[in-house]
């Protein structure tokens, strides 16, 4: 049998088997825009749990909150906080009214749930008041943001494991490709040799930066406005409330979550949203480096640089048989682009924030969640199904260093830029080698130009004999 | 009891229930990066199934294709198009590949449904093979972006709608409030009088002019490359089979598709779907615009502009009693927001195509499919849920004329800017009207000054009696 | 000696050899922010004048304006439109107030240059007054805007020319190139083959395509607001100004303007400019994949693609002797990369509009302009300076394709897609041609593969012989 | 006499006035882009003699560079730390080549202006070489990216300043206004009180956090790979080179530089710069969010907000008699709009790297530049020509706070939510007061309800008594 609800809007009947109560089910009719529940985020229900767990226990303990609706809201949370009722949280991720709807429905999916828990019937509000109860000392101003947060810590830190892991995996490919000699490009033209080794430990490099970048950006999102009630004021909450109930959340979540030291500030700011997002961009505009240039050192096999090889996942087409593609580089790249498209909106709705607070934080969360889930999704992808499988073609690497014009470079300090360069141009006229044109103007003998264009002696800073020059 | 089934990369078991093979089966395992399926987009699915059911025909007509596959395959495809097996459609929206998984899944269902309607076992595919038979004539590089292409005209017509119906009732407030006399305020300043009839009148002449806009981009998304197969040369397509191919199409969807006239840049090409986008970011661009005045208008009720009443669609808060606030334009600002973002994520993919190819096609699809998707809810849910139900507060509108000192502007032609801006400051310093200043410098009689000063003379151009100066 | 001059926030005094006056002088004052002055724009400056003597004349027609000042303002407009007087306006490009201070800038010299004319002092506003009349019946909000426009108009035709110029190099090329038989590449790997001069065909009708877009583009920026003054309602312009002004416009420039159909929805709207920054992104999009091919495709020598060869423009490395670079290619990408940002920009800027008009116009006009600009720099340095000096390196072409195994495709309508793997997997280990495991195999005799694998026969659509499978 | 100089591509005719080369020349006919030269950024230039300088000096501790050039290089430096021959440094801004011509330009004029200071003629290359001499044991790929840097540094300090400034100004009118009771507003609707104090305070502490941000940002930047010449191998450098002229420029530039740990991936890697135009990016987001706010709260002034009055910097209109405009929060949001444009730009271009080296970094600088420069001027303009002659209405907050319902959120603690309700709604139906409303319906004493709506209990947590409930 359906209940009736009411709000300050008007009544409605709300069916009887759903936990949520009539502000859900407006929000349900209000906004069909993603079609992406909130449930599609099971951290942000859980993030929302602790919230209200610590909010109750606080006003318990301040004199705030009876036993009775105590029990009921904390056994609620900790169902959900045990992953039940995830299917309860059904309003669209993208909405208006600054996360209200969101807030509503935690509330009330808890009261409904605390109330039967408590043996009461769902809608039985004198007892559990999704507002008055639920929502004591309590405003979605200063609940949904610090939901967000916790959130998004508990998000950052599962894609920093996965950054860990793909950074070990181009780690081992450094060390395996050590000794492979190969041409180093700049501007897509043969410059001078490196090793295979280099470059792989240079991705390995690289996302080891952009892990230290995220801890940095974690370490500012960890600050909430939690007992900032409306407008950061604290109106209505207790003088004791905040810092108890943060203390309730560190305890619980256990992260090292700090009050925002102005709470007027927080609860309009959202700097710490733009920062994370210019990270999520960094890592993107990384990773997206990184497979253009597999996707580059891969082509072929006949008609590209054919240096490496990259795992088989699928066959390549559906037209040209034995066709083997870069597929998992390609979708990385898609997400990088997907990351760095967000990060455009992100900026955006935190522009568009006024006054006392930001009400575009529903739109700034999608965006960060998905960025995060993606790019996490992406580092396991990449390391599991590509940068693990490399093998290199040593005897192709080695063999385009020796009919270089590049290694010329070498010969500088002996022989001048200006010889040199002559040296490049009758190479690149000629077809031969700059081994064999120097060797024939007689400009440095034999074993000198072995000994300079020994490849191991071309990959780091070496001295220069005195009497080169 | 699943089957094995077999691809250039080795063989696999895939269950016996599922209607797609081997291909789709390791893309499932590549590709776990959105978690939002192909699926999600019916009309791609159905747009795959026309140039499937197209192709099949064609290549019989051409003698290549016997009675028995053609038969499974149109049969198969017939029925996906009347909107059965869509759940077959499993591989992840964001792929690498250029749409190889994407194409693979849908020739393995078809050929798998084709050969259960015709009494065989799936995975007999001697009889129809997802390659041979169902793909013949065809490449993922031609079958994928027609499809898009296809898609995409459907979801503009459906976009388009719904902005006539926002326009529509744009169009009937701007005849409502025809009337009502208010501030027009440039940079948030008090400027000069107008209607609020203007104001809404405005509103729909821009969303016209976008529906104009979408009807272009439109036009350009119907040129498609079938029959270019891999790279455009049509490399093993029948020189008839493209133009036959493609009238099939046309008769089959009702959309007039034209043939690109160049397929090897057809098949590169994404200069459409960057058109698109921007167009669609300029439709988010003025419907933000427009929320962003709704939004403005409405402040209030006591300590805002207060002109206009949004009709209250959910409790604004969890903490301020009878708060009601303006979430519809809320959620359309974050519509446009996503959508700004999601252009970027276009342009960087489209601009990563490379050679014969765009491989990044499937990140662009998403994007365009989700802005268009999300543009048309958001019309439709302002059109219902805010516009129609928008009140006036004309009392206040007046009242703010009548106090206003924006109005001495009307009084340049008859005393002078200079003069006209002594009375302004006057009036700021005073907190006099302008009226009661002018009067008492006696610049001009009452008459003149009623005349003048009547709101109905001052919101459009008037010709100044030649004795005034 | 330094004038004195006085606005509505106070006095001051003015540099005697300067036409401005204190209100532009306020604006330098105000705004140093590009440093860059609006006179980096000639363009804008000129059509400033064209409005500016198009008002002045249909004033004096309208019995608005006398003889005298009407003398002196037309002069000074003539004068400007004659080049002179560019280095008098000097407020920066990037400026509040909404272009005020530009439009205060050309109100004040036409001013003083018009009282030079006619033998009077600078600063004697009684004979010719900067707002009374060089402004007369206008206001900022219709003459910026109608300025803005006619400045791109002539902008988008100057870029429109040197995309021709790039596309007829393009399709130059394509022709010298029409006989050289290359790889296809997607996804950067080998797929089948085709002609050098369908490659560069193909740029050549992208090209054309975007100038078409461009055009379509210009035709919306024609539409122009003058007539509108401060909201769009006319208010202080007489009925007949705004047709005549516009008349009078149409007459000197030539550009087929037209009077916006609404005043006060063009007064606030920009979508034209969304939609041309769209356009212009489109096409750095575009130019942007070109050169990435041209980089890819010229890459090497020795250790690259090496297809084709960029003319050397410049010694490409301070420590590499005989590097050469594709520097063109390049610093055309980074154009693209300034206007694709850009387009952010200006999609920010035009969304910040509020209400009766966009105030952010400024920062959208510098952007459009820096685009327009370097978009055409580019496009003749991209035809100048690389494209017309290209040359192709036909042996390594055809040798690609000769050794490659993407040619299998071709023998998928002749042995079917999965003996075709199977020899695609046997060329790939063996290091075998497919030409010669398929004569092994006896799948073929010599004839017919000769015939199925002559490269000319790969490059279009063919008739596959009804014996062949 | 102009003089003929030659590199690898020919010999051109240089103007004998100038101090650059062939090289230099070139650039010069091959870019013209921006029309932008890089002598628009005088730290660039500075910091090039910085690293020549030091490069020269540690060439000759280590013997490989003669005491003659020496004496030259270093003597042209210092004339150029000196802040002469900045006409002289003229490519442009934006160029291909990855830097080169940049550096070449350096190289150039300090060889040319060298031989002057030893009395030798320009162009005399034996004794001073642009490449073999100025440019030893260096490459472009480290000189530009080391310049970009330290010149980076350099202006992300005089950011730093300007923001202090801007904080402090905002602090100041934090303190100014602390006892000023206004309307706090969520959502654009009347929301609950606070003071105009904390409003400025928020705003104080936001820039505060971007400070802190931009220190973080800067410490990355100072990594330089100085020594690792073309690809970060080092090779042609002497084994002690880099660290001896890292230690060189830590002592001329008195700038906490550190060498890369890794110098082929410090070579190749961009994300300190993309790092830093994140942070840039939430500068600019938070700077127009509060210019929003400024232009929100001084709305009016008869028909807007009102709360506050910006100074008065410019005549507002070309037709509105005393109009004023919040001209300078305006030029600051379009600063802002730039600066987020900018950052897609740098993402881009820093995403385009390949291989060994990012060739795209001249548009990376060129727009980090130009954000900090603008960035700088629009704090310094804000904080001296808004910020601080900003002053309060308190009679229209007050008197607004009086009139709201919002304050009817105080009696939640004491009436519970439900009733709290209904007197808001009677409220807005009745135009009454909260205050006479309770009263006339006996829910609390007069007393208590002085108590309760007493501005100064409503702005911070507060004890609810006991007995409240």
């Amino acid at each position: 049998m359906p209940r009736n609800e009411h709000d300050c809007i008007g009544t409605i009947e709300v069916p009887d088997d759903v936990l949520y109560g009539v502000q859900t089910y407006r929000a349900l009719q209000n906004f069909r825009i993603s079609r992406i529940p909130i449930s599609h985020y099971p951290m942000l229900i859980r993030s929302l749990a602790f919230i209200k767990k610590a909010a109750a226990l606080t006003n318990h303990d301040l004199g705030l909150l009876d036993e009775l609706p105590l029990k009921g809201i904390v056994a609620a949370c900790d169902e959900i906080l045990a992953g039940k009722h995830l299917e309860q949280f059904v309003v669209d991720a993208i909405q208006g009214g600054a996360g209200t709807s969101t807030n509503m429905n935690a509330n009330e999916v808890i009261a409904n749930r605390g109330l039967e828990i408590l043996g009461k019937c769902k809608g039985d509000y004198d007892t559990i008041h999704p507002n008055t109860h639920v929502n004591m000392s309590q405003s979605t101003n200063d609940v949904y943001p610090t939901a967000i947060r916790i959130a998004l810590i508990f998000k950052i830190r599962d894609l920093m494991k996965a950054m860990k892991y793909l950074k070990a995996a181009f780690a081992a490919k450094g060390e395996e490709f050590a000794d492979i000699i190969k041409m180093g490009r700049t501007q897509l033209q043969d410059a001078v040799p490196m090793t295979l080794g280099q470059e792989f430990s240079s991705y390995s490099v690289m996302i080891g930066e952009d892990i230290q970048r995220l801890r940095e950006a974690q370490s500012l999102v960890r600050e909430i406005n939690l007992g900032g009630t409306a407008i950061g004021t604290g109106l209505n909450a207790h003088p004791d409330y905040a810092h108890k109930a943060v203390d309730y959340l560190i305890q619980m979540t256990g992260l090292p979550l700090v009050m925002a030291p102005n709470l007027v500030e927080a609860t309009q700011d959202t700097g710490a949203y733009v920062q994370l997002s210019g990270v999520l961009k960094r890592v993107a505009v990384k990773l997206s480096k990184i497979c253009n240039d597999l996707r580059l050192l891969s082509s072929g096999p006949r008609c590209g640089l054919n240096e490496i090889n990259l795992p088989g996942m699928a066959p390549g087409s559906s037209i040209m048989p034995g066709k083997v593609n870069p597929i998992i580089p390609e979708v990385v790249n898609q997400i990088a682009f997907q990351v760095i498209g967000s990060d455009v909106t992100v900026s955006m709705a935190c522009e568009a924030g006024q006054l006392e607070l930001n009400v575009m934080e529903p739109v700034v969360a999608f965006n960060l969640f998905n960025s995060l889930d993606m790019l996490r999704r992406g580092c396991m992808t990449l390391a599991d199904k590509c940068v693990r499988g490399i093998t290199a073609n040593p005897d192709v690497c080695r063999s385009m260093v020796e009919k270089s014009i590049g290694v010329v470079t070498a010969l500088n300090p002996y022989i001048g830029y200006e010889k040199a360069t002559q040296i490049a141009h009758e190479a690149m006229s000629s077809n031969k080698t700059v081994y064999d044109i120097v060797l024939e103007k007689g400009y440095l003998t034999k074993q000198q130009l072995d000994d300079i264009l020994s490849p191991a002696n071309m990959i780091a800073p070496r001295h220069i004999p005195n009497n080169a020059r």
